[in-house]
């Protein structure tokens, strides 16, 4: 490594990649005076740069299409902001095995293979910067590696994606229907033109299940994680939730229980007394509660270029600072057991367990005599107790509307019962069961 | 140093002190796994430690009331919570020139001496960890040092005391008085049974001062910081603000202009819909702005033993990691003049500046007729808008409260208004003006 500059190669010349230029160009004399040494962007990879706009990225630089070419570039740290799958994965893996620094972006990667990469890092005495994986404008890996592990963490809960939380609150404040806000959501830029990956919850999950490695050591790769999205929420959800003191978030809950921990991400209605609930709009939340600290929450955008660059380029002088001093990366977490193999990851951390919470239960029924019975013996054959029964004024007796809470109850429990509550024959869509979050 | 375990000194066997040495036994074996090496405690200072309980202390550990005797103890960590200024500056300064790692939560030496601690650490390589001196529940300092640093920091507000917090949250809540509600936050152990230093913004300010050096590494020492303390809030402003659809929160203020910042301490009538003004309690909350990062918040316990505790703990565990690899204190700002004397510090901040608010303009009058034309000729005088006039029906006219609101007006303008409204004969107690916060 140069003593005298800090070289910088950059895959993905998209928004995120954009950005971080900008701002490397913007504050490069405060980051010389931060760091000691300047900044210098070598390299570029961007597979569709001839077709755009390059003049922001100066002179000296070698931009190219090719993986290859982009990897053999002296560099000392790499950026990699491609997204996807590949050639995302092999240039994180070139990086850390050719003992780079290397900061992604890339949470659907990093959800899958962080023990992979922690131990290429460790192997190769390469760092590993991920902060803008996971809720781009709140620093939430950092605090988590380099403060809050003082503290035993015994739960971690978060509005993690804020195009659910955008919908959502839209839903809330105006009573709109689910679709018609998302197709409101997409034309203002705040939802892609497939939604799914957000609207579904994968996209939580990814965090989550990232978010769970560094609060406690252990946790489930994404698709282990049970995840329910919002599209079955509807505008009658709201109403129902308004009267009984609650919104509803789309959440990732990620829990200690003695040497567990139960991950899980699904819409949850969430008391107004709750902070969580007072986080509106396209904002991401991260709550933590540790045994001597409490809890402590965290707010702020949790994506779009700007706010996730920034994210990218304090990785980016951390690691400049790492360079120059060739300390260890101490941001790497301790894993409770042993990593040998990718699998190992999920060893030791489940996702049903003893989760129980009162439930909100809503029907969309063709009225006739004897529903509520029929419900009410089906739960009791779960041994579910019935808590409180709500029903508003409803002009559509072929498909009226009505809710049942339900006392505290396991997850897996309610979810038999449901299975079973789906069959009967009055349901006009099948009913929807959403956890409810007093504390 | 020795590479088979880190040796920690700690200075104030208070209620802080034990909760440290209760983290430092329960999560040793964590802590042990996290940083590679044992910890372990060798001296314990304190005055009066022939009349405490030092069986959770353990065997093998000095403990003296003698500062010179723990400071000739071989230690590689000195943590230091004593308080006050006397022998904590002490024990800092020698700890720094022994090129140590220094660990310290004394806000009021820090907010004093910040310059002159981070010169000696530089110049005996030492570490010097702080996070503890503010927001105790709230890693505000690292996350400043260590992920904001990347974005430009144009705007920092928060809730900076949590006495002031609860007192004013009650009081907006109960409609009780200032006095009434002080006395019952004592009863409680949220406020000192000397208040004063929290109820006049002091605590505020200290705070405030380190946190400006941190975030634009340019600040003022507290007490050149203009800073108005809550006595003189009533209920009847809480009654007035709600009606305007606000709360009043005791904030700590800095901004930037240009190359300057300006810093406030004071009540401020806050819209309901700021995010600050939804933290209720004994809470503390710290709102960063950058230019690419938007608004993040932050919010946790400002303070008690075991949440500050977790600071210190993070700050030793850091200071670990450091002694280990010799790596240098990278979390110490890069001041933007030098810093050659301790008066240095003061010169690029201002405190009166170009701030403009709306104010909130509360009298309390013997009433007779002429009193708003008198207020309203006054105003003219400054040219100070009126926006709106607010008279609640009110039984005692010999005591009469009246609340007029003003578009935005300088500070200084407002305070030079004020002083003239103060003298006219009509007042039964001087009037109140507070800023109004809307974004």
């Amino acid at each position: 490594m140069s003593d005298r500059e800090i070289r910088v190669a950059v895959a993905g010349f998209g928004t995120v990649g954009k950005s971080v230029i900008r701002l490397l160009q913007e504050e490069a004399s405060r980051y010389r005076d931060e760091i000691g040494v300047p900044l210098r962007l070598v390299a570029v990879l961007d597979r569709s740069y001839r077709r755009k706009d390059l003049s922001s990225i100066g002179s000296g630089v070698a931009v190219t299409d090719s993986v290859s070419e982009f990897l053999e570039t002296p560099a000392d740290i790499v950026v990699e902001l491609v997204g996807g799958i590949d050639p995302a994965d092999r240039i994180i893996t070139t990086g850390l095995q050719q003992g780079k620094a290397v900061v992604t972006a890339n949470k659907l990667l990093f959800a899958q293979h962080a023990r992979r990469y922690f131990q290429f890092a460790r192997e190769h005495n390469a760092y590993l910067g991920f902060e803008a994986a996971v809720a781009g404008g709140i620093p939430i890996l950092r605090v988590l590696r380099r403060a809050l592990f003082a503290d035993r963490i015994i739960r971690l809960r978060g509005i993690l994606n804020g195009t659910c939380n955008f919908i959502l609150s839209e839903m809330g404040k105006t009573g709109r229907d689910f679709q018609d806000v998302l197709t409101e959501a997409q034309s203002l830029g705040y939802a892609e033109a497939d939604p799914l990956l957000d609207i579904s919850g994968r996209d939580a999950a990814d965090k989550l299940s990232i978010l769970g490695l560094l609060a406690f050591g252990k946790t489930r790769p994404p698709e282990q994680i049970p995840t329910l999205g919002i599209q079955a929420i509807s505008s009658i959800d709201f109403l129902y939730a308004d009267k009984l003191d609650y919104t509803i978030k789309l959440l990732g809950m990620a829990e200690r229980n003695g040497d567990d921990v139960t991950l899980r991400v699904s819409p949850f209605l969430t008391h107004r007394r709750q902070p969580l609930a007072a986080i509106s709009g396209a904002l991401n939340a991260v709550e933590v509660t540790g045994t001597k600290l409490g809890s402590a929450m965290f707010t702020g955008r949790g994506a779009g270029g700007d706010p996730t660059a920034v994210s990218v380029v304090a990785d980016i002088l951390n690691a400049a600072l790492w360079k120059q001093e060739s300390a260890p990366f101490y941001l790497q977490p301790v894993f409770h057991r042993e990593a040998g193999t990718e699998s190992d990851a999920t060893d030791s951390a489940t996702a049903h367990s003893t989760e129980a919470y009162p439930f909100f239960l809503r029907f969309f029924v063709k009225d006739r005599t004897g529903i509520i019975a029929e419900v009410a013996s089906t739960l009791a054959r779960h041994d579910i107790n019935i808590n409180s029964l709500w029903q508003e004024p409803w002009s559509d007796l072929a498909n009226l509307p009505f809710v049942i809470t339900i006392e505290p109850t396991l997850f897996s429990t309610m979810q038999r019962a449901l299975a079973e509550l789906s069959q009967l024959e009055f349901n006009t869509i099948p009913p929807l069961a959403v956890p409810m979050l007093n504390e």
